[in-house]
């Protein structure tokens, strides 16, 4: 039995995972991220991994050991997460932290590199030895699997395939650069697109007007464009198309860069489905290199299956 | 002993190599590529190789394994070259073909991932356990070092870091998207760059008239604009600086990716030497993603070491 847990800016979860990739119980608690330090939050998630073996009669000596995924750059090797966003950790041995309060084998991974390997174990990229996810949320988060493991690079900083330039001199980014494809294919970049063209509409004859709360640019989401193209707005249309357009240059990038069986595409955007998967697909087919080799097999680009099981699931198996 | 073939368009290169990555002798022969079959241009593989054992006294029971670098996408796992652009090969069983002349290991991989390999082993990259290697020369080709080995996807056909787009809708490249990095950082792409700003100058003010033979734009070459900058040229020192910025941003981009122990840059445009890399370098430091974060390591970007050794080399280690 494993536990995986889940660190995010909000909420610390974790759950009791056995060899099947099955998670048999979970448990949360709120990650309190503005008040506690680095350490205080390691003992925190070494407290809810003890109280979630309690509350399910799980000896804690049955535990081979726990995964844990947390945002920001991880020192793999040595237990130490260098440096998180949203998070005070600065250098932090997380994995010693915890152990002086749940003494058990610590593994530590990116949170976006988790969810890749949560998908490529039990999701979407099963049968996968090389996987590539992408997460649209308000960032594009990006995981590497190579040989069924995170490839993360030899510093633990590698895989930020969301930041990788695809319009020179372009939207300005979270990272400081211009023009990364995390600035036009995340939720974020949509919601950017759907202004940008309701902007260009100031007589306000595009639905999108109607299907944002009070009208209002700031109300705009990531589900906007699609509700409004789906009622057969031309305006919504247009953005969507072109969101779908640079979702798809970035994948066909990536693939041709890595080749993997399974690009895995998860996040928020990606509740949308088929409406956002099949024209993608068919934009992603017609620019791979491969595309006109007859005779090799090719990328599948999917859905990614588990939501967010996927960190949970992936950080119990960093271990494997 | 091993022997490590480099199999060009124009010419097949085999080298004798020991166990200390050392290139003992070598022979060559005309391809032949254009009268050719795949299945004769294998066996005259396999011949070239006995008859650099024979005229260098090694028996041939001495050699271990014999490795081929091919242009094209190969299928290392079954020793079949997939496809190739300029020779005819069309899921051609090269290793089958080479073994019936000469009986010993075969192991193929893509011409510039045995670059990068050599590279690895040998070269700018000894040390790294990942690295990334780029040749800016006609195309901009691509290997991708994980473990000290080649990392090719799937299907074989991975590590096209040449052609990733970087500009939306922008030059078209030879793969037939538009915007790849190989259309703006190959030579061939300099070569553009350095047209495109001469047409900028119809009354010929730039030097860059005077150092193109006759002062023509079909004689333009990736040398052109180096040269007519290091004269003091505003026009031509424009281009480079226009060429070091694609090139850097491109750079950057991988890193953020694969963050390599070393980021490697061989072929023509690279013998410019620091008056290239240095600017670069400058560039790629302050857009890594990792740029800020005070505790990690860095990517070290530097020039390639073994020229155009590095694909007998690297072939020769394919099968390490």
């Amino acid at each position: 039995m494993y536990i995986g847990i889940d660190l995010g800016g909000t909420n610390i979860a974790a759950g009791l995972v056995n060899d099947e990739c099955k998670i048999l119980a979970t448990k949360s608690v709120p990650t309190q991220a503005e008040t506690r330090s680095g350490e205080e939050i390691c003992r925190a998630m070494a407290e809810l991994a003890l109280d979630l073996c309690r509350e399910n009669g799980v000896p804690a000596s049955e535990i081979q050991w726990v995964g844990i995924g947390a945002p920001g750059t991880i020192d793999s090797e040595n237990g130490i997460i260098a440096y998180a966003n949203n998070i005070r950790f600065f250098g932090t041995p997380a994995a010693k932290i915890f152990r002086e309060t749940f003494d058990v084998p610590v593994y530590l991974g990116n949170d976006a590199n988790c969810a890749a390997l949560g998908e490529a174990y039990a999701g979407a990229a099963k049968n996968a030895r090389h996987a590539i996810m992408i997460t649209l949320g308000t960032g594009l988060g990006g995981g590497i699997i190579i040989d069924k493991k995170i490839y993360a690079g030899f510093n633990g900083a590698g895989g930020e395939i969301g930041h990788t330039v695809i319009v020179q001199n372009g939207r300005p980014c979270s990272c400081g650069r211009k023009g990364c494809w995390e600035a036009y294919s995340s939720a974020t970049g949509l919601i950017n697109l759907t202004r940008d063209a309701m902007a260009r509409d100031p007589e306000h004859k595009s639905k999108l007007w109607s299907v944002v709360k009070d009208g209002k640019l700031e109300n705009v989401s990531g589900r906007s464009a699609y509700l409004a193209a789906r009622e057969g707005d031309e305006l919504a249309k247009s953005v969507t198309d072109e969101y779908e357009a640079y979702l798809a240059s970035g994948i066909a990038t990536i693939i041709n860069i890595f080749q993997p069986e399974v690009f895995c595409v998860g996040g928020g955007v990606s509740h949308e489905g088929d409406r956002l998967m099949e024209p993608v697909k068919k934009l992603v087919a017609g620019q791979v290199y491969t595309r006109s080799i007859s005779n090799i097999r090719q990328t599948e680009v999917r859905l990614a299956e588990l939501g967010n099981a996927a960190g949970i699931v992936g950080a119990a198996m960093l271990g494997k």
